[in-house]
């Protein structure tokens, strides 16, 4: 039986990084970018107008009347030439036309006889005029590799003409669940089964991740197990057990495990709930075997599998929250305890229902609270570590 | 032109909530119960062992040896009976066979010639028995309308066999792109021509929602726009269209939308950027017009239409964030102004390239800052209001 920090030292040697594969930009969102990008144009493209109005020459102009000699719209190619003397119409993100460098709004003007009157005293040299390249140069680094996708993003990266980008790929996700008396929802429950959440809850939890696993409920029988997990370490890069990972009559995950020679990093850790927590690697495959109970399941997955898949995904560690704990809370020293919570972004306290066969505490919980192993009493206003999720 | 106050009432005022349907729990996550939800079984279902052990009558045992006469393990039906003088062998989850009420660990037995002996000083009656019905009762409710589906509740749901939810049906949203100018990424660019990066930016943002809008591109011209309006009309929930709302010679979407009878709710609010902002009605549709600047687009989505969608889906309002100031800006008086800005929690700085027409700023933000219209600076360690995304 390890300590908690060793089992996370363990997990941390066994990262990898998704292989590098290009999407659609607009199948990008919360993708992770997996290269640097660069800008192939300029923005603005061309000198544009930031107004409807008028563009002219400012130094020439002298503030005489200007003849109005033509008009240029969004996305014209204004092919007009703005000579000294004259104005051209302009509307808002359309082309400056050669020879005009200034730009002045149309409510700031009067207009006689084809004759523009220019009434803007303030008005500079290049007044109203976006400058071609004054946001991004062309070859300009535009997202540093490891950037996170978020709407933003993706609507700048957009505006520079990129339509596909280098990102992390995801990790193909196999869920095992195990055990004789679990039945799927929706079922009628017969004498001495229960219904099966683990594949539900894990499932949802990877898919906030972006993550879609395939799912396989298996009976206690080494056989069956041994056969289940074969084909999963064939074709998954992440493997996921839950139950069958003690060492009672009926537990024959581990040494399903064995036999299929993964390799053994750990097997138990001082923490509760999910004492028998099993982790292994095999080739390139991350198998973690998770105690059964519902609570101990999600428990596992947030404090263990989720920050292996973030790293995974390109993403970087999430940084350790603290809270204010409210209310007071002992325990046995010598586990780390995982504990239900509901933070409100800087207070903490203890849902009800911390049992790890319960879920109704957990399902309005927010947070996991972790008590270190050592301690053996948190009371009002300590501060706690926790994992958002 | 109204004010920032006066627009969110308006838009307020024509909330609406998704109709009620019924999806599978497994494509539950981050949809909101329309209804509560009550249990129709107990959990646990029946008595059972939290322990590998044995069970037997503790009340009967008066510490004598105990003779084995069955095992029972986890999805048994558990047909054994215990009668007083013996035990029967049990798995965790097991249920717990008629006559017995307590359990002992097999760490604190010994097994001689067929005969238990129990080593538990401290073991009482009923002890490592979860009792059917001690985390939910049949009948009791066990979710409120209104509830998030999140993982863990999720989970809590499959375990009371529930395999099917009421939830707020998503709405069904169009987006219509407009601009002569606009192509889409991964074309060239013409002379005078700029990359769409609106849709792109609006579809990421909606998909962040779990809403996946329909999106069509639309040139510079009436009878074009007032097509693509009248479609997307009779088939959508909300109608968000970008560009071409201001009063200038091409900004067809206005006239087109009145053509339509689109009740016009308001045209123009006192805010920087996106002051040309329209909103609408048309029987039960929603339409925003949103100026096309690309900023302007997403920062009127933010401030503006994710709130309405986040009713519409059944959300709680988002509660108003502060954040304190670092630096200073100063503007002038008399519009609200809505700025890029970097939050990290507790202090919010404003990020480079805040003009409306640059993405590049948005990029690498994540939170909009909200300046009152009466506010002509703000300083270092001013306290702001912030609409973090």
């Amino acid at each position: 039986m390890i300590p908690v920090s060793a089992a996370k030292q363990h997990i941390q040697e066994q990262l990898q990084r998704g292989a590098v594969e290009w999407i659609p930009l607009e199948e990008a969102l919360d993708r992770v970018l997996a290269e640097s990008l660069s800008s192939a144009v300029q923005v603005p493209h061309f000198d544009n107008s930031a107004m409807d109005g008028y563009a002219f020459h400012f130094d020439s102009w002298k503030g005489q009347p200007l003849q109005i000699v033509g008009e240029v719209a969004a996305g014209d190619a204004a092919a007009e030439l703005c000579a000294p003397g004259t104005a051209v119409r302009i509307f808002t993100g359309a082309k400056v036309p050669n020879g005009a460098d200034t730009v002045v709004m149309q409510e700031k003007t009067r207009v006689e006889g084809g004759l523009l009157f220019v009434e803007d005293a303030l008005l500079k040299q290049g007044g109203n005029v976006r400058l071609a390249g004054s946001q991004t140069r062309v070859g300009q680094k535009v997202a540093d590799a490891c950037t996170p996708l978020t709407a933003p993003m993706i609507g700048f990266l957009a505006s520079l003409g990129i339509a596909s980008v280098p990102v992390f790929a995801q990790p193909k996700v196999a869920i095992i669940v195990t055990g004789n008396e679990i039945v799927p929802p929706g079922q009628p429950l017969l004498d001495g089964q229960v219904y099966e959440c683990n594949s539900f809850s894990l499932r949802a939890a990877f898919q906030k991740m972006g993550v879609f696993p395939t799912v396989q409920r298996c009976e206690d029988n080494p056989d069956a197990i041994a056969k289940a997990i074969g084909e999963a370490l064939a074709v998954c890069d992440l493997l996921i057990l839950t139950g069958g990972v003690s060492v009672g009559d009926y537990d024959f995950v581990i040494p399903a495990l064995q036999q299929l020679q993964v390799q053994q990093v750990f097997h138990k850790v001082k923490q509760k709930p999910a004492k028998p927590l099993y982790f292994g690697v095999h080739n390139q495959t991350i198998v973690f075997g998770l105690p059964g109970n519902p609570a101990s399941v999600l428990t596992s997955y947030y404090v263990y599998v989720a920050p292996w898949l973030r790293h995974y995904q390109g993403g970087e560690a999430w940084p350790v929250h603290t809270a204010q704990f409210v209310g007071s809370h002992a325990s046995k020293p010598g586990l780390t305890r995982f504990l239900k919570g509901n933070w409100d972004g800087q207070k903490v306290q203890l849902t009800e229902g911390q049992e790890s066969y319960r879920m109704d505490g957990f399902a309005v919980s927010n947070c996991i609270i972790e008590l270190p192993e050592d301690c053996a009493e948190v009371s009002d206003s300590d501060r706690v570590n926790i994992i958002p999720f």
